[in-house]
């Protein structure tokens, strides 16, 4: 399994993963599931992918392949993110295309998702999520987050904490949380957390980070937001029917 | 979509469930998802079902039905919860046979879980999580609670805070705020909740309640949860590195 999320921000964007890939439980692997793509002072490009590895692998090579000839549109000649959403969804269709037929035949799922989001020169930061049929949806101010893989458990603390004016470092803090809750409930997700931080119109990547195991802000994230957790919930009111 | 939870602890149990139930958007209704089967001094039997209304709802009927009759194995003269989880399990199962095929027909997902516990005069009180194939699995006091229907978001609260010696008042409580975060993310979870708490070796139930939106102390808990959590958020360390 996986989890991703990326927020788009009034003050930039947010990108992470996690590191864990698994079919079954005995085969458990490393594997990024983030694709950075920049020139500085032209563009920034962040993807995030979940679901099936070989196929979200293969879409991302086939983008990567095509980005190196000048002649087609690329992810270094779009004019718009746009444009890029729509390279990703073709080169998934291309691939599902490909190799969906025969995954199918012995029932193994061939859906993948991806989250690209970044600016190029001349436009806003945007954010798409690029559903396994290869359409997209983009955020907007009421919908700034994306996650894909598995999102439920980390969802509530965004919910209640991020919106569009919520600034990168409060934003970062909370997509540590978000994984935190994840990986305490779910043992598919793992360490080390990939992220990458994109302060607007910077068009060059502000941050980039592998949050390992032995990471000392982790740990102490980690442990005070569980016990702050437990305070708050010793601090609730008794009910008077109990 | 569905949310129900329980817990087997030291102290007794709790079960809980919400009241919200949808085909499509357009189609909510509220249906309690809560039947309980109490004779002071002898038994307390809960059940709490997810998944496909028409199935459940057949399935709760053909044991409440059998449960008239003196001369079969029913609820009422069951001698342990092992066989009431049995009993459950053939029913859901007889009611599949019966009606799945035609739900298939038409790719209407004929799955339904049950969550069965209470305590047996001469048993300790016990709990079962019964699949939707009517095969089912005992809480033990390593896992001490069972989830069904939309667990994720409400589960990273009840693994912070329950054990199996937490006290029925905590227990009540990390209930509510696990509710409280499942409908905040989504939607198809909804207000009353059904609450019937069990205090172990009474043989009574201690307390049934049914918590609707205008209810004082979901009001300040949902309220309370919120601050706290904002609070301890706030109070998190800032990274180093950003």
């Amino acid at each position: 399994m996986t989890y991703c999320v990326a927020m788009s921000l009034d003050a930039g964007m947010i990108f992470a993963s996690d590191s864990r890939t698994n079919a079954g439980v005995d085969q458990i692997a490393r594997f990024s599931k983030m694709r950075a793509f920049a020139r500085d002072g032209d563009r920034v490009i962040v993807m995030l992918s979940s679901g099936n590895l070989s196929i979200t692998q293969s879409a991302v090579n086939l983008v990567e392949q095509r980005a190196r000839t000048d002649n087609e549109l690329s992810l270094w000649n779009a004019e718009s993110m746009f444009d890029v959403a729509r390279l990703i969804g073709d080169s998934l269709r291309e691939v599902k295309s490909r190799d969906g037929p025969y995954l199918l035949q012995n029932n193994i799922d061939s859906s993948a998702n991806f989250i690209v989001g970044g600016q190029i020169r001349g436009e806003p930061p945007r954010l798409f999520d690029v559903y396994s049929e290869g359409n997209f949806i983009e955020a907007t101010p009421e919908t700034c987050y994306f996650q894909i893989g598995e999102s439920k458990y980390g969802k509530p603390v965004i919910d209640r904490v991020v919106n569009r004016g919520t600034s990168l470092l409060d934003a970062t803090q909370c997509t540590i949380v978000s994984f935190d809750s994840t990986m305490r409930s779910n043992i598919s997700v793992g360490l080390p957390i990939d992220l990458l931080v994109y302060q607007a119109d910077s068009l060059k990547v502000t941050l980039r980070r592998r949050i390992e195991e032995s990471d000392g802000y982790f740990q102490l994230v980690h442990t005070q937001w569980g016990e702050g957790l437990r305070r708050v919930f010793a601090q609730l009111p008794d009910p008077d029917w109990l």
